[in-house]
């Protein structure tokens, strides 16, 4: 046998990281165990903490721990704006928020639509979407799905669906690459994009 | 602030693994807490688990587990080889046990000697090794430290030991490419340094 039967398991498991194969996976194992074992048991409880302490917002589906509000649904001055902008991913928030250039609240798709993998409507929770259209006061909805073919066919839907609430739309638009990923562009270009952003 | 309070530790943990920095780290436990979170928990007691497990063997200082000997310690055959291979670390052993080449004994520095760093004999167990050179009968011992200045300067200091206790001592040869880390070496090439090794 190549390895231990535990360091076997860590090697594999190891693997579930992205970007991580059988030699770095072996390369991680090996590092932690010679010369950072301290290292390793607190990443082996933050890991275990995260899993039990982070869920979702109940309101915009983004990572959430404690309560079922995430601070930026209670926050009154994101509620005031009455802007809602629509991402992909929580990395896409993390990426919006360190432009400094919008501060309204958000939705997170947690995925885009994918008929090909079986996602509909409400495994991206536009049940809960639609229920916040009607019931709060949204001046506007700014789609920031990424600029692929899925990610613009989840925005024409939700662009239909906030018409039947006669809520105007817009969509963030220059320099997001077209193809791209929305949370790899640099901080300059997505200010530009929500400034620049055009009805939809 | 940027994420929740368990997920900035999670992604400041992450950053103990090898070649992991801030931004892979995120893309980790965004991807772990999304899409993945049955494979992360058993990532995370597969951490603690190998932490808990995984020792030295009190002989060759490879990893070990369950017992103080590790299964090629125990090995009559290997035993009976009359070699002894010197390598740094666990993973070295692995790379050399891949090429199907050597089925000797194994001493494993876990480390190198490097004065700068205050690292001398004792840290890399060369006074364990001395011991093993007095009470077993070795034929041969074989240096398959890595070409690199300390690695060389760690076989000539091991070198010596053998020649106090009268055992024949070789260098692995060959291919093995001057500067590089002995376990990113394919397996043809470190066979054949296996096969071409030269007295030292
Ligand atoms: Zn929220
Ligand atoms: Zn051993």
């Amino acid at each position: 046998m190549k390895y231990t039967p535990s360091l076997d398991q860590l090697i594999q498991a190891l693997q579930a990281l992205p970007g991580v194969g059988p030699r770095s996976a072996q390369r991680m194992a090996f590092t932690l165990l010679e010369q950072k074992r301290d290292q390793a048991n607190i990443l082996a409880q933050a890991m275990t903490q995260a899993l039990t302490q982070i869920g979702h917002c109940s309101l915009c589906r983004n990572f959430s721990e404690g309560d079922s509000l995430c601070p930026t649904c209670r926050s009154d001055k994101r509620r005031n704006s009455g802007l809602l902008c629509i991402v992909e991913s929580p990395a896409d928030v993390v990426a919006i928020e360190q432009t400094g250039q919008y501060s309204g609240l958000y939705f997170v798709l947690m995925g885009r639509l994918s008929p090909l993998d079986g996602i509909g409507p409400e495994d991206i929770g536009l049940d809960l979407l639609e229920q916040r259209l009607q019931q709060e006061s949204i001046n506007e909805l700014i789609l920031a799905t990424n600029p692929t073919v899925e990610g613009e066919a989840t925005a024409y839907y939700i662009a239909d669906l906030a018409k039947q609430h006669t809520i105007k739309v817009s969509r963030i638009a220059h320099g997001v690459p077209i193809g791209g990923e929305l949370d790899h562009v640099d901080g300059t270009t997505l200010s530009h994009s929500f400034v620049g952003r055009q009805a939809f």
